[in-house]
């Protein structure tokens, strides 16, 4: 897992050294870096589904995720960037519930350090999981995803459009066990 | 699983078959009852924490969660009643996204009818689950209690002050694969 390692734990928040603990003991399980995301929608409605964890943002503690810029999610986030992981590890019974803000990084951001991340995030999936920002909508995240067929990408191409990377910067972090 | 047969999905919403045959394919997964319950706090911060399906109600769809009544999300959801459950099956890769008004059923409430309903929820919970809430505090659901102990509790003993029933009743259902 990218920025995901023992050596970045040492250096960083101490609930990180447990979440990993929890990824090394769940890492059997293809379902391990799959956590639920709360997030608020319009007229206050929650919204919550199943995504990925792409590891942490070099040198911080942010969290993460590959998204469809199609998505709902997109537009109710910028509205309203508050967000709440729930983290469940089905086989040691653990559960992180981290909340924070949430960053929508785009093609269209401004700021280039941001770009420079959404570019390594996408170098960092696999070809295949690429694949599924030139499908016809976003789906449901898998873990092999042997779904894709029939497309074609380069592998040395750089982020579609419909590729947009989400950073939650957690400001609190529980463990429940 | 209580009022969740086929039977009574047959009479019921479409979706109710839907998710009783993810319930059937996953049923040799302990973790397969639970789901992700979003809701919305204060400040408009999204909560969101795992859960366990206790069946539905009799008669109708809507879904039936026990909780601690000294747990944060019952003010919560007496505030802002609104929550979205997602429901992520980990062998068939299918996830339902529920999202409809929360009920909250405490020994408090004025409606005898709802008083029947948390009786009926409470005696159809093993006696292991019901010892969950004479603890010092509410915990993290687990599928076979075998962490309580130390505890008696009198099998015929009506629901205690810090039992408290949730049911959602659906108004949106989407199930993604």
């Amino acid at each position: 897992m990218a920025g995901g390692g023992a050596a970045a734990s040492a250096l960083s928040s101490p609930w990180r050294a447990l979440l990993q603990r929890a990824l090394d003991a769940n890492a059997h399980l293809k379902h391990s870096t799959f956590f639920q995301l709360a997030t608020v929608g319009g007229g206050g409605r929650p919204a919550n589904r199943t995504v990925v964890f792409r590891g942490f943002q070099e040198h911080c503690d942010k969290i993460q995720i590959n998204t469809d810029a199609r998505s709902n999610k997109i537009g109710e986030i910028k509205e309203w960037p508050l967000g709440e992981i729930c983290w469940y590890f089905t086989d040691s019974w653990e559960q992180f519930r981290i909340s924070g803000i949430i960053d929508v990084i785009d093609g269209s951001s401004p700021d280039p350090a941001k770009l420079q991340q959404r570019e390594k995030a996408w170098f960092a999936s696999s070809v295949k999981s690429r694949l599924q920002y030139l499908g016809p909508s976003p789906g449901i995240p898998v873990a092999n995803d042997d779904h894709v067929t029939d497309v074609h990408l380069d592998p040395s191409a750089g982020p579609v459009d419909t590729y947009c990377l989400l950073t939650l910067d957690p400001e609190n972090v529980r463990l429940i066990t």
